[in-house]
């Protein structure tokens, strides 16, 4: 029993024609003309592959194989199919495809899980589109209300529940989309790793642990503009001056503290003149840690800064819009998922997810594991993002002999 | 013999209301339809002066008082009509407005000049439109060509050829808005101080001896994108850490070198998302100082720690698209508006201009004056710009004098 590298590479090859840019990578927003044309492709070969295809308030795709004891909780694998605006064809795709074969696996060789087993394709992951990320699986998670969506909006102004009304997902529904405790077994993705470590170390299978705790704060730092040329240094206020500092110190308490990143990744300077003194600068900063005391120092450390960086003239505030905890993943779990790399002869480790990802939102209710396989050069968020098929396949295996323990599958 | 304030203030007022953004100050660009508006109302009080319109080449705006001998070079008085977008309403017209109010006293009182005077009305200053600063005075030196209008294009993509083919103004013909240093006996402008000098030491009248030395540079830094979770701190090339740095630098050495600015007002973060690591930061650095040694000591430096910023990761480049020396203006004309600020009891100083002005250029082939009047807190480039009229009226009256002593005017 083998998964199909072939296939593989014809679903995430297909799947990567479905971009509203193509030749310059992914870009598929949720309830776009992309999402509608994949979400077709999906739903095709769910059904051809033996599932049961239906779609949930939210616009999340499951196919399901009832398997011998239907009400018996869900063994449930996937991961989502949106991207980011010019991404990759395998951050998503890759888990929604893992998803699709190990179905069709299961059809080819007549297994009959005990347990029903469940492929998802969730539609709104990267919040590329309304700023919320895990969207869909915290819909699932009964995290996002109606309210919710009718007040996110892209960029164009549209909210979320209007560009559901359009693919005929109902927000006004989106109570159903949840599903309890007591209906899943578990729920088991595949992603690639966006980070450098498998590739460098030639490990096939990164089995994840624990998925980093994570906050997100947005710094405002405001000085007073002049003339570049007719105002004194001393007499100046320089918001961008202010603010370079503060980029220093960030990276610091990262580097001090260790096991810790932090990242200013986004700042807009204004007015941004070349013959202006800057007013204000507006930056993100984003600081992950696997440890709660370590992340919890860095934050504290950063927000001291900020603090100590007012003076007369300058003004800084901070705002703190995501903080998430660490999360560990089921124990069991990945234990089975370790064992099942060795006994297919794969070089697996285990490892800690610097990204957050649906898995996280799901361990919050359900037992949860999570597989990463390598990404040439690290690198994701880009057209350059890539993943050897059979890396993808050897992916596949490790989960598909993981879901067939959890499902007590057996051949008929 | 006075200067008529409330004229000063109609003008001036009227002149604001030729505004793309009502309410929101001045957004007048060069050959806008603003343009047209204002140019409409300069040629109509430039006539009612008693004054001969005519245009140039390149769209600035003349008017003539022949005077005894049409011959002799010409006195010219003035400065510039365009504006930066939502800008004040005293940049460049009070100066223009200085030169319709002087050519009023001289039709009021019967003034013959023996030395032609002229007013002129400049017409792209700003570099707003088209990125090229004090173009309309460049023209006039000799400095523009017509392949140069040809090529610099506004943010529509349309070139300043085209622009002012549109208002009747012919680039091919550039040339013939040239003047030779023997057509001018001397070129006097007056302008906002667009600093807080004159304010904070209570005086009426900048005497401009020395317009600074200036140069703007552009700095590239590129490093690696990286997932900001997923790329532990050690494996790193963030641009934007590299870029603080530098940014901090800049201000450092023209502090240690004194009398010297150095700014970093505009800085763009490449992809400037908040979970990546910034690949790449584009920014501006603006030099100046009045002494060359002192500007070509920071710029060194300058260059020097840019190229001391590359690592094995970090690539960093700089261009230097601007350099322009310390000019220093015509010490008789500096003289005679001293001696006619003393003689009107007015407050006045010797002082350095930290901006490039039209009477920058125009002091690379004639002798040149500039007059400064106090702007409220320093403030320029904003709606919010302000000078009092009567301070208006009385830089007017400083040049009014020394206009009619260098053209020899006489009542008649």
């Amino acid at each position: 029993m083998q998964a199909s590298t072939k296939r593989i590479q014809e679903h995430i090859e297909t799947i990567a024609t479905f971009t509203a840019t193509p030749g310059q990578g992914t870009t598929r927003m949720s309830y776009s003309e992309q999402d509608v044309q994949v979400r077709h492709y999906i739903k095709q070969q769910m059904a051809q592959a033996g599932l049961t295809v239906y779609e949930d308030a939210m616009g999340n795709i499951f196919g399901r194989l009832n398997g011998k004891n239907p009400d018996l909780p869900v063994v449930l694998i996937g991961s989502h199919f949106d991207s980011v605006p010019n991404g990759g064809a395998f951050d998503g795709p890759a888990g929604v495809v893992m998803g699709l074969e190990i179905a069709t696996l299961f059809k080819e060789y007549n297994l009959v899980p005990e347990y029903p087993l469940e492929v998802v394709a969730l539609v709104e992951e990267e919040g590329a589109s309304f700023g919320g990320g895990l969207l869909a699986s915290r819909a699932i998670a009964g995290q996002v209300s109606t309210a919710d969506l009718k007040s996110m909006r892209d960029s164009q102004g549209v909210s979320a529940a209007e560009r559901m009304a359009a693919l005929g997902f109902d927000a006004n529904k989106i109570a159903e989309a949840v599903r309890k405790p007591e209906q899943l077994k578990a729920f088991i993705e595949l992603h690639i790793e966006q980070g450098p470590i498998l590739e460098q170390s030639g490990e096939d299978i990164g089995i994840v642990e624990t998925i980093v705790g994570l906050s997100q704060m947005i710094v405002t730092v405001e000085g007073k503009a002049g003339h570049a040329g007719t105002t004194p240094m001393n007499m100046r206020a320089d918001a961008l001056l202010a603010s370079s500092q503060l980029v220093q110190q960030v990276a610091g308490f990262a580097v001090a503290e260790g096991e810790t990143v932090a990242t200013v990744g986004k700042l807009q300077v204004f007015p941004n003149g070349a013959n202006v003194i800057p007013s204000k600068v507006i930056f993100s900063i984003d600081v992950r840690s696997k440890d709660q005391q370590k992340l919890d120092r860095v934050i504290d450390q950063i927000k001291q800064a900020i603090a100590q960086a007012q003076t007369q003239f300058i003004k800084t505030q901070i705002e703190q819009p995501i903080y998430v905890k660490p999360i560990n993943l089921d124990k069991e779990i990945c234990q089975l998922l370790t064992e099942n790399s060795d006994k297919l002869n794969l070089k697996s480790r285990v490892m800690v997810s610097g990204a957050g990802h649906d898995a996280m939102v799901f361990a919050g209710f359900t037992r949860v594991g999570l597989i990463f396989v390598p990404s040439r050069n690290g690198l994701s968020h880009h057209p350059d993002e890539w993943t050897d098929y059979d890396q993808i396949q050897k992916g596949v295996e490790v989960i598909f002999e993981t879901v067939k323990a959890l499902t007590k599958a057996k051949a008929e």
